[in-house]
């Protein structure tokens, strides 16, 4: 039988922000945690909608015709093709769920890019 | 700019068990909640894996080789082709990511089928 995930242990295992790691699969679509803290970077994903669901904490997703603030308990689909960018004024914890491969950072090349997450 | 979906608030719009509704979708798959109360059905889903995560409250996932039980801030992936039944001994509140199309009672009919769950 297939095992469960508990998601405060697996933010037990990192600390970094905008690291996102793998926690799970459904079918070619991956769920993904991360720690929002700071302001990421400007980008888009040109095929692929992303879902945030914030678990903890508060989180603004800002677009180019205005902001959506996000808080515990809400979630947002990013649309593929529009611009984006997450950012938090302390740390807020978030799960994604995306397509596989799908690059953090997307169409924007970044100090903040990681191309392959971490499965934890 | 996308419009952001509260939880608390889309819980709020239906009382029934067992009855899914879609509050989103990424790509092919869907975002539903559903309140989880009582005894589901044995079935399989046998092309598509199924996420459950626990938003409040307790459940079980049972398999034919043993239990899963889950609580809030817990998910688990259903691989595609495995029997299970999802049961709730009060009830609990749950999201579910799975590919669009996907029936709650999978490849066993029952009076608990609900074929085209509302959008909510």
């Amino acid at each position: 039988m297939p095992e469960k995930v508990n998601l405060d242990e697996k933010f037990g295992l990192f600390s970094a922000p905008w690291t996102p790691k793998v926690i799970g699969a459904v079918d070619d679509y991956e769920i993904k945690i991360v720690r929002i803290d700071g302001e990421f970077v400007w980008h888009a994903h040109d095929d692929v909608d992303e879902l945030f669901v914030v678990l903890d904490g508060e989180m603004t997703v800002q677009f180019l015709d205005g902001d959506v603030s996000l808080g515990s308990g809400e979630l947002l689909v990013v649309p593929k093709g529009v611009e984006h960018r997450p950012v938090a004024a302390s740390e807020c914890k978030a799960m994604i769920f995306e397509k596989k491969g799908t690059v953090n950072t997307g169409d924007t090349e970044s100090d903040l890019t990681v191309a392959a997450p971490e499965r934890l």
